[in-house]
């Protein structure tokens, strides 16, 4: 059966990679958080390595060893040991607090706002996100990310791939995963969320781990939806 | 030691009744149901005993009696209870879920949207009301509502006015609770709030529950803002 755009009443986004461009953004919070404190380290390489105990930190959660923890919290905790590794001295609890926020002011990709205005036309719009509350919302303030709502990983208490973040939050919007579509830039995150019924859309994002970008520089599924900006995904959606 | 605008990052809103008038908005969607369907009933008395339900429905939960439910099912039982009890036959499943959803289609004060808008550019704006997140949401991409966030007892799986629920609303902002407000035309709400450190604006509806209306005519405590409509309470907050 093809795909019907009237067929979804909510779009939901992935965040980190697809929305926002977070590799940038950590990179130029370095470089100025280096300059105001003369710290003199290899940013891009501190950026890498922050997004690197992403993944694990989170499978702390996931995996029940640890009791649930905001992503704010996983960030700091890999933070600190970064700033170990990196030998880099002399931060205040305050300069920590301040650069962890970084996550809070990222960049959104060019085409996101525009993309997101569209679709809100015609469908709620809302995160689903392994971010935290406050980070979504300080960001969407600061980057203009016209979100009808905030939800994801910390709403439902699970971190993606978890089943129940991709369930408990259709199940806030009270509609059937049939009537969600999931966009993504990562075909794992839309490969989960489609085996729970959700709709998809890749949107290409081949910069978002810099130069050298090995992983999802295509879409690998039959995803319902593909575009290479979100404003091409929401011209197909017929926004 | 006198209010200070400037010490308040996230402005909350109470809804029912503060942000939109439910009760005009339930008659006419009463009325429009019993026009569709040839039923004449008495819809100012069927919006009065549907919201004399919503207390009694939500202190099952919050004394333990059942498990969590959100409001739109506290809605939908309280609504087959009084179709019985006001005669009211023939109404299909899907009729009777489209009525219940009317709770999703209720009108702003005139003032709401301008105020809120006003308030936004400034604060974090969120809701923190006993309605479940899709009829939150639903609401407000009818309404204009302009919210930064959709929060409050389904989100932190607690009605007001427990203590959860606004601790953990202030939580999921990541803000001490001294740094938010809560703005209610209800003067309990506002006592709740104050009790776990939030800031109070009453805004008073005296209206709400029509033209003999006995409670929450005037602000019965010293909040720290006062005002007769939203507009006048971003006035005072300096927006």
């Amino acid at each position: 059966m093809p795909f019907n755009p009237d067929s979804i009443k909510a779009v939901v986004f992935d965040v980190f990679g697809t929305v926002v461009d977070w590799r940038t953004s950590i990179i130029r919070e370095g470089r100025e958080l280096g300059e105001r404190k003369g710290i003199d380290a290899d940013w891009e390489a501190f950026a890498d390595a922050w997004r690197g105990k992403y993944q694990p930190s989170m499978e702390q959660v996931r995996s029940g060893k640890r009791p649930w923890a905001k992503l704010d919290d996983l960030h700091r905790e890999s933070l600190l040991e970064l700033l170990d590794q990196f030998k880099i001295n002399g931060l205040s609890e305050d300069d920590i607090d301040e650069f962890n926020k970084a996550w809070h002011r990222l960049d959104p990709w060019p085409d996101s706002v525009e993309g997101l205005t569209r679709l809100k036309r015609k469908y709620i719009i809302a995160t689903l996100s392994n971010g935290n509350v406050a980070l979504l919302t300080n960001m969407a303030k600061r980057a203009g990310l016209p979100w009808d709502a905030i939800l994801g990983a910390e709403p439902a208490r699970a971190y993606k791939p978890t089943p129940e973040s991709y369930l408990r939050t259709a199940d806030f919007l009270g509609l059937p995963t049939e009537q969600m579509m999931l966009c993504a830039a990562h075909n794992d995150d839309l490969v989960a969320a489609r085996s729970h019924g959700y709709r998809t859309a890749f949107v290409r994002r081949p910069d978002e781990y810099g130069p050298h970008q090995k992983k999802d520089l295509k879409a690998e599924h039959d995803f319902d939806v593909i575009g290479e900006t979100i404003v091409e995904v929401a011209e197909k959606l017929g926004c």
